[in-house]
């Protein structure tokens, strides 16, 4: 551990040269998890709504936003991703909702950032879609899974 | 607590409907955590890298991101926000950065997703610039603290 | 009927001056119809994809499009849409899906274009969902329906 | 014809994983053609506004518009354009103006969306022009007329 | 003169809190000129591209960045505007194109940034047509012409 | 010098086609600078503001238009640049700050549009976050100093 690679000698920032990496496969995945009160879930998952487009609807918010991951994150590359999966599972038990994703490309640069941007793009869509009825859901615990390729190879959360 | 507000009765997603509602003076705040390893909060903080862009290009990042939060959460109506903040604070005895922010308009419909997607970015934005020496960061406790303004009025978290 | 109104005398394109227009409630509902292969139909509607996000991604879509209305189109001016509706109804006798729209706000100018783009995206997004099974899918008849609100008043499609 | 590719077994939709599709050539020519008066079509064609930028503003959007494919179409993946062309022609006989397109690159998957999002946004564009004298107008098959390249090689529409 | 009004006093960057603000009809006017080779301005104007979308194309590229204007300047409020207008002039007699710009709103904040935006744009585009046959074109002068509304009134460029 | 590359035979602009180009590794450096009172440069580089976000937001918001390059103008490739840095020197001898820029990428196509627009929106956004205190500040001589790669090689502005 040294130094921040986006920033120069002087501090400022930049986007970081990526000209002389080799192109790899790589595969990020990352996760969420949004906590609310056990109606609330029970609205998203059961009775009047079942069949509704809530899920669908941060799925769709997720995936969007691993493409917009370079217009929002000032440092990141532009990349083309090849695959994207943003899955979400209701846990009744620990009334809460959890999100996770997976982004895939072969590049010179990870795709971190748009497997993190669409987990907690999909959290929000949750919130935004729920919010008229328990403003108090937390969005917890947005983290990196697991990622292959590149200089570094394999990590993997603990 | 009945029925969620963005779903018709087929459970179809729409934009609500807020042309009968009042315009007042709204205001939301929001919070988010990311917490890492110490030599990384140090690195931000102290030393050599003291008076670089990090905490700045976050901040930006953030606020860019509020104005963004219509593309992002589907069902978000455009707004136009009067005010946009946003603070980064170290917590070193904690090893992590919390976020706060504000947003606040004139309008129909409330600022809160504006002021949790600017904490969101602003998190995501820390992590991008801290990945390379620490993957394992985690962006925890995204939640609005307090909104002010519209039918509902003031909703502080408990 | 004389002039073109987005031409100056020169024939130049610029963004009609507003300014003297009066804020009145604007209303504009749009359709449009994507005609397929019964059996892509099929695959829509019923049997293993019946509970399938086909549907409710273009809803999404068409919504967000409605919002990204004058960044597509060069001479609309930003609005702030109050409320956005796209229904999609499969009329399997016609072998199509019809989709209408409805977009709604108190502006100085009024909300065609947005419903119409709402249509369009919509149907395009149909049309990405089921090109892999029916490449000859056909978009027909994107058109106003009718239009609320300014100085011209109530107008509907003969 | 068997399933959907944008689906999962569950039916929910995610972008198709493409990493392991083959570069190539691809090439995609859409239409779409817009019926109006024949007065409006002779204010775009003759007389006062002949020099003026009705076609060449349709024309940008459109060519604008492909590069926007993948912010509108949920599941369309990123692409870098080689070429795209956006013709309009005249058709006085059938008092309609017909738009075709073509987009043009070297990817693993195909440009079909592109092309028919640039016909979609350049005829929208002329009813935004054209709207204040015409809203009777009427955008009629949209469709793919040719691709060529990836794994299912020439298409043509009948 | 005293303190710059976008940093707080710690020297952070935030948007500026225009709430209690009055809404005021706000005009802007800017220019900005682009030198080039004698060659490359007579290719423009006349002989062969006479009529070709060069001017149409930057004109139309103006005005879409003053829509633009609140995504680029990260401290900019987002804005409705009524009215934007680009014009371009050929000066031969030196050698160069003139800019100007014109963009109006009512609002709580003024369009200054939106008329530079816009005729830095259109300037931009103009180099990007004709860079193939003169990559040393100058873009010089952007400046704000005058300003109407707000608080501090009338200002007019000495 | 014979013909402008982005217009066909008929004067309508088309994006180029680069599909037979060859990818190599393309360089651009520009520069602009933006002249102010002595006042308004001495608020930015000492004094009170002197640790502030000035000059860190100019940067960010530069680096981030070079990726919205293709947004913006036209008729611009997308492309997936390597590096972007934006440098910024106050020159206070001649009262103004002078904004060099970098940007870099594998391609078939060159990055010149994108150093002059993150050199452009980085002199944009010292305006906007001065003119509270000087609105007759001017942005002056953006060009093109350099660029390498591509079938016409290196070009160096005298």
């Amino acid at each position: 551990m040294s130094t921040l690679t986006h920033l120069d000698d002087t501090g400022a920032a930049y986007m970081v040269d990526v000209s002389d990496k080799t192109v790899t496969t790589r595969v990020a995945r990352a996760e969420a998890y949004i906590t609310m009160q056990a109606e609330t879930l029970s609205m998203i998952t059961e009775g009047r709504h079942k069949k509704g487009d809530v899920f669908a609807t941060a799925r769709i918010a997720g995936i969007m936003a691993a493409k917009k991951c370079p217009e929002l994150i000032p440092l990141c590359h532009t990349l083309l991703l090849t695959s994207v999966k943003v899955n979400l599972t209701a846990e009744p038990d620990k009334s809460r909702v959890r999100i996770d994703t997976m982004c895939k490309l072969d590049a010179k640069t990870g795709v971190e950032m748009e497997a993190l941007t669409a987990a907690s793009v999909a959290a929000l869509t949750l919130y935004d879609m729920c919010k008229a009825v328990d403003k108090g859901m937390v969005i917890e615990s947005i983290r990196l899974l697991e990622k292959e390729g590149g200089r570094t190879g394999h990590w993997k959360a603990e």
